[in-house]
């Protein structure tokens, strides 16, 4: 399939080619496609292969790339596959492959603005006992939009960036003031981030249809949240400090085409939604997470059950006539599935820190300094076949 | 006092000088400064004068001189002093004075990262009497923390951009389930915003003494809301759709130079502050807003009595580790005061509809297709001059 030599349990096979931003020594950052464990430096392949627009991989960001749209997407794309098949393009690509030990990824896009949704029916399941332990745990809303907030586009970060211990007010339910300090219940949420390529415009809203039109692709998402910080200052305008100090991506932008072969359709939802967030064909992906701490695998949620689409998601943040910019990211909200071992979040795994997770030996509640978090993420085709997209990983530093 | 003529009842006296970008003719939009009603078009100028950097005036936006730093602002604010002052400089000045009629305002800096804060107690207090009639009207943080959230930084638009009335999902108290429509209840948010100029650090808080390096200056911002999507949608994440529409700024970018003489003392806050949040100056300024509905003055918020001082928005904003980045804009949230006449919103005006203004002997509740909004706001200083900030305004379009 490929003149390239790939390891068969490598996340970056031949129909993968994601997309990111890598730093090689002192040399300025640029785009890279990713292969089996090297990089393909794209800027000079497509100067030797003379292609239009070949100037924008030497950026050092994905976003002159990503306001193309999807036709020169799916060109760039078709192009890539060729290089890596075709034996006659060896010769002007393997001078340009770089191990990817070799290389320090960037944050791979300039986010514009950055949506947070919360669409897994388990996790805000679970959040609900939690918090509202009296009440029904889904709240009146939750099965009739797709529930989501802004969260701070400027602090997200590249995988590997070390997350500083935020501080801020906390208040115990029994307390009659606040006390400030180190956050004690740090967290993280496995989600799915979608890339906004394609802009629309002011007033218009994109439809159910138009989804693959302006996602470009997905990436893993970390969002840290410190659920002391939260807790005490969300009611009523929202999660702010508790999600703001830091949110991480994975590197490599792994493309919807690629992604395709993974595409299943969306559990059936009851009640059923308004005419604005219907379609036919509307998509998720069977996509598995997994989870380690400190190396040990703690848990895999499943995306493939979520109960919102993306393209429902997109509709829905747009249906106001907010308009889309090249760089937005929008993710899934925290994935959990069923099972206790496929919760994506440390608040639901031990249960607010009262069940805490036994790894390695050890009682483990929320996030301790030193702790390293790594999340791993796998697509699989109806053929059985798998497909990466890499990890995000971050350690915690002291407050 | 200055060469230039300048009307006794101008907002742009020869103390004011705010920045803002504008468009000339078929030429490309650039920096000047308000002086009467005309335009300073600052990139000649300062290449005549050989400033250093005079080609930052040149840009679309304010964001390459916002990064510079306060000694650049004032250094900047000290040459433009001088130019209006200086009898001499007439002859360099006078050929790039361009009329302010003559121009078409842009945004004048690209847009970061958005927040959004609830610093006014009346504003607060009116909505708590309005949304949760049977408790108390401030939620138990609201003293403890300037409470804020994030809002969508990619549909800020330059005053003067029509308004195209929101569609989205409300539900009836009484309903079953929600409808779908444009929006019954759209509102106005009147608001100071301040821009940040100098970013921080990832991981490292910006103290309330830092906050004058930080802030460059000031706009009015119009925070347009649908308040019938944000009360379906806004528990438990905050409001979402119901303000992502679209947000107003005011074109002229009053610098805190120009604003020092309208500095006040805060009111005092109890109970006290965390320490993070105490500062022995923290500032206030004496602003009052005019908000005109189709050119009828409806209310006349004034900014004097707000509860947090923009320093401890920017604390708070930081303290867990935030980082900001030049382009930030925070605002206040909605600022009412004791007097009927003084609310910042429709809802608190017709207290939710349910008692219309008259408007030149028409009742008004929220706004209707073709209303215009125009929010104007001057400081006062302690020797009773006056210094305009300009206007922000807006016409609604149909759904």
């Amino acid at each position: 399939m490929t003149w390239i030599d790939i390891a068969e349990d490598s996340p970056f096979g031949a129909d993968n080619l994601p997309l990111g931003v890598f730093r090689y020594g002192d040399e300025e950052p640029r785009i890279g496609a990713a292969i089996g464990d090297q990089v393909i430096d794209l800027a000079p392949v497509a100067s030797a292969h003379m292609l239009d627009g070949a100037q924008l991989f030497a950026q050092p960001t994905l976003n002159a790339f990503l306001a193309l749209g999807r036709p020169a997407w799916r060109a760039t794309r078709n192009w890539l596959l060729d290089l890596v098949r075709n034996e006659n393009d060896r010769d002007t690509v393997e001078p340009h492959l770089i191990p990817q030990s070799a290389v320090t990824m960037q944050l791979p896009f300039e986010v514009a603005d950055y949506v947070d949704f919360y669409a897994s029916e388990q996790h805000a399941s679970n959040l609900g006992r939690l918090f509202r332990p009296d009440s029904e745990p889904l709240l009146p809303n939750w099965k009739h939009l797709p529930v989501g907030y802004h969260g701070r586009a400027g602090t997200i970060v590249a995988s590997g960036t070390d997350i500083v211990r935020p501080s801020g007010q906390r208040k115990a339910p029994d307390a009659t003031a606040p006390t400030f300090g180190p956050s004690q219940r740090l967290d993280i949420e496995v989600e799915l981030g979608f890339v906004v390529g394609t802009p629309s415009a002011l007033g218009t809203p994109v439809s159910v249809d138009a989804f693959e039109d302006h996602v470009y692709g997905v990436v893993i998402v970390n969002d840290w949240s410190a659920r002391d910080l939260q807790a005490w200052e969300y009611v009523p305008l929202g999660p702010f400090l508790g999600k703001s100090f830091a949110t991480s991506i994975s590197p490599w932008v792994v493309s919807l085409d690629a992604l395709a072969a993974s595409a299943v359709p969306l559990p059936a939802q009851d009640p059923p939604v308004l005419p604005y967030l219907a379609g036919k064909n509307l998509v998720n992906y069977d996509i598995t997470f997994e989870v380690r701490l400190n190396g040990h695998v703690v848990s895999t949620p499943p995306y493939k059950d979520i109960y919102w689409s993306p393209a429902q998601m997109l509709a829905h943040l747009t249906v106001n006539g907010a308009s889309v910019r090249t760089g937005d990211l929008y993710a899934s909200g925290t994935v959990s599935g069923p099972e206790k071992n496929q919760r994506g979040s440390f608040i639901e795994l031990t249960w607010a820190g009262r069940e805490p997770l036994l790894v390695d030996g050890r009682e483990h509640t929320f996030l301790e300094d030193g702790d390293e978090v790594t999340i791993t993420a796998w697509a699989t085709t109806a053929g059985g076949t798998r497909l990466g997209l890499g990890k995000v990983t971050g350690r915690i530093t002291p407050a």
